[in-house]
């Protein structure tokens, strides 16, 4: 894989410096189309072998064209806001916008080759990283994203002897930090794995790109065409009008019995009853969140249901529950500008609760599936491949220790019916009801498709659905607040397990 | 201040249910008509005596009202991406956004207050924490938020007895921290340091209500009613056009001998001469942005100039000098959305450098006294007090260690126009030039006025204004990298004249 990069390319200096400026001036002129344009960002990932001309290439990149358009990001050390929240949060907060371009130095390429090289963990994990970046790119560019990944690379030999000679540049002596010395020392490793993830994660849809380092003008060279080539294409390709659906074709199995149809809408609670069981749960519920086994943890709450199906007054009894202190409650409406700027997830990703915290969304995620869906807001393409995207946050959330319980508040026709005039009647709920409600109830069918679709692909062993009978608004509350007990204390209890078979390991 | 908080007032329970109903139905309305008409922000301040019950109420009112639309923030401990930035940063982050409520639990004067009862510092520095969050205030309420700022009081027989009173109460102890216990050590110092931040920043537009905590009745509803009428005041006030004024009144004297024309525009460098102190400024410059000084400091370059004076080929000349990972570089155009819905300056502590780093504004916060002044985007009144705001923030910044230059990059019309003429003959600069930059020209004149308005008025020994002669491009770029260079000297200077002061002192 990196043979052709350790061949000894040179470009000389009069090629180079008869080809830079046309070079420069399209760059520019891409860069600036890619403002007007503002249809997709551009990730530039710069990974490789030390000495390798990361660093000069990037700062190269920043002088030929406009540096005013470009973030460089780079990701040592995690912040503790950072240790706080999944992994991939620190990636998702420095996305470029649409229109701009994001330089990536060290990125979760940088992490995962550091971690299995210094023996951090085996090839397995090793391979859910791989995994999981993958997919993160994968969906990056079905957004729209424009990524570039460059692989600088020396042989041994070269490596040595560039570090050697920086060394004794009094100039750039302060360039050599103990860490390029020890990737000396741990070259071959590196390079091994490097080849693994390289192997692995070249797709069509972003390739890497290896670049022999020894060479300067070589180098610059080959990174500005390729950029200015990847750019163009991208610039250049027609803007195609996501098609668009009104109403989804409905999957060819519709006889009614639907995991929605099989509720039982006729569970209900006794007023008394419900009082006794709602302090109970309640109480549960601010025992678990203040248990210190909670530190380790953060729990989603995934509100989602028919309108007028009670997930304002269930949201509240829940929140009733704690100290204001302990949530966050993030009303899910259209998003916002910036939020449009970027791909889908981002603005959930944002709001994403730290260790020990828990968040509430109202209306999630989902929504792509659900009112996207049905209203014709994105592409068939669009929300068929959000199914397999959502299940992939919720994987990589959980797997930081994220507690996601996902509620769908369910409730029949008549019973809607008899709720929206009740808001039209009562003063202050009027700002409840409004013309969209009514419009959506008459897509009520194609909802229910969305809906036992979404179900069927997005329930999981790791966030499953709950399903909540809510015609009786008692039942409902005493439900969620229920299943979000059992489900912190099935987390607490997975996650002692875990520690005793650690323990009895050693 | 705090004698009628203490005499015992008392709400029976059955006046307290009576009133409830109607009180939560008004409140409920009152917030959905906020967010409705989305126009101002509202923040509520929680302070005052431990276990006067701060927490109940903030709790109550959140089961009162929708918790959907209220943010509650607690401000406990800095994290370390707090402490690399100015203190006010961790506020500004958090405010909420217009049509929406924050709850600020722990806030500017928990920390004031704090920092004086355990003599972390003395008067002076309080009462310079007071005048910093009476300006803080002032500025958001121009802005149109509406503040609360609730003080809950006990007397100091009465704060023993319900700390105790919770003690002994099993469901209750965890509520209890060390904390609480050392303030009842504290009550003494805490209440009289206290009077003096009520005293000195209760003011018309925003003005402490000072709240008796005994009795939770009482202290419940006098805190709702306090809100609903807030509330309701500022959502009835008719929405008032602000008055747009296409040109400001250009100052009395006009005399044409003005800063601007005052500057020497023949200056210029030599090509060989440009060269040498070009790459002998940049070294310079990389050099103290390396110096281990610079760890405690922060570096804010502002650019602004005439169009087409070469603020683009000024900054990457600064940005040349460096590694692209030390520095970042914000364009500043028209605001989003989500910047829109925050007051003024939020959009810009938003992308202020942590400690070590160094932020290039491309355009700057200087907009509303410039652009928005001239073609009328804001009010007369929201430009003439944008020129106190912005020295505020100025030196709330500088006092964390910000150094903050400030460029004004001039040139003359007759350069303009050639430099307009040349751009839109070369094809990768046509984008530099558009419609509006031909209309801004036929505002030279009221430019002019606002430019040295600006420069008079914020041009401070804190962070003065540096006007550059740009006729000359490398005059410019020198001058530019020479100012950055000497005020970064000058301020690590000055660091190191005062450790040495603390040293001999001690």
């Amino acid at each position: 894989m990196f043979e052709s990069a350790e061949i000894g390319h040179v470009i000389d200096k009069d090629t180079f410096e008869a080809e830079v400026p046309a070079l420069r001036e399209a760059l520019l002129e891409a860069q600036f189309e890619l403002q007007q344009q503002g249809r997709f960002p551009v990730i530039v990932l710069i990974n490789g072998i030390e000495g390798a001309g990361k660093g000069e290439t990037v700062k190269l990149l920043n002088e030929w064209m406009d540096p005013r358009l470009i973030e460089v990001r780079t990701f040592d050390q995690q912040t503790d806001e950072e240790l706080a929240h999944p992994p991939a949060w620190r990636y998702w907060r420095m996305l470029p916008a649409k229109g701009r371009m994001g330089i990536f130095f060290g990125n979760w390429y940088s992490q995962m080759l550091q971690g299995r090289v210094h023996g951090e963990f085996k090839d397995p994990r090793l391979d859910q990283a791989i995994n999981a970046a993958e997919r993160l790119e994968k969906m990056l560019c079905d957004e729209g994203a424009l990524i570039f990944k460059f692989w600088f690379h020396l042989s041994k030999k070269q490596m040595k002897a560039r570090l050697k000679g920086l060394k004794d540049d009094p100039l750039h002596s302060w360039r050599i930090s103990p860490l390029d010395w020890q990737q000396s020392q741990t070259y071959d490793k590196f390079v091994k794995y490097g080849e693994r993830v390289l192997r692995r994660t070249s797709r069509d849809y972003a390739p890497w790109h290896v670049i022999e380092g020894v060479d300067s003008c070589y180098r610059s060279l080959t990174v500005g065409r390729i950029l200015l080539e990847g750019l163009r294409q991208a610039l250049d390709r027609p803007k195609v009008k996501p098609e668009k659906v009104a109403v989804a074709p409905l999957p060819a199995l519709d006889d009614q019995v639907t995991l929605i149809d099989s509720l039982d809408m006729t569970l209900r609670l006794e007023k008394d009853d419900y009082e006794e069981q709602l302090i109970t749960e309640q109480a549960r519920f601010a025992g678990l969140l203040r248990d210190k086994r909670m530190r380790r943890h953060a729990l989603v709450a995934v509100f989602e249901g028919n309108d007028a199906a009670g997930k304002g007054g269930a949201i509240r009894r829940v929140a009733a529950a704690l100290d204001p202190r302990q949530y966050s409650i993030v009303p899910i409406a259209a998003p916002t500008e910036e939020e449009r700027a970027h791909p889908y997830m981002w603005r959930f990703w944002r709001h994403l609760p730290a260790r020990g915290k828990f968040t509430v969304f109202d209306r999630s995620w989902y929504g792509r599936v659900l009112v996207e869906r049905v209203e014709g807001f994105c592409s068939r393409a669009d929300w068929l491949r959000a199914y397999g995207e959502i299940n992939d946050f919720e994987e990589q959330i959980a797997d930081a220790g994220v507690v996601v319980v996902k509620f769908w508040l369910a409730i029949d026709k008549e019973t809607q019916l008899e709720r929206f005039q009740a808001r039209e009647e009562i003063p202050f709920k009027r700002f409840k009801i409004t013309e969209d409600d009514w419009r959506n109830r008459d897509k009520w069918d194609a909802y229910r498709s969305a809906v036992c679709d979404m179900v069927d692909r997005t329930s999981t062993e790791i966030s499953p659905w709950t399903l909540v009978e809510a015609n009786d608004k008692r039942w409902a509350r005493v439900k969620v607040l229920r299943t979000l007990n059992q489900a912190l204390e099935d987390a607490f209890e997975r996650a002692d397990k875990q520690a005793r078979k650690r323990k009895s390991r050693k």
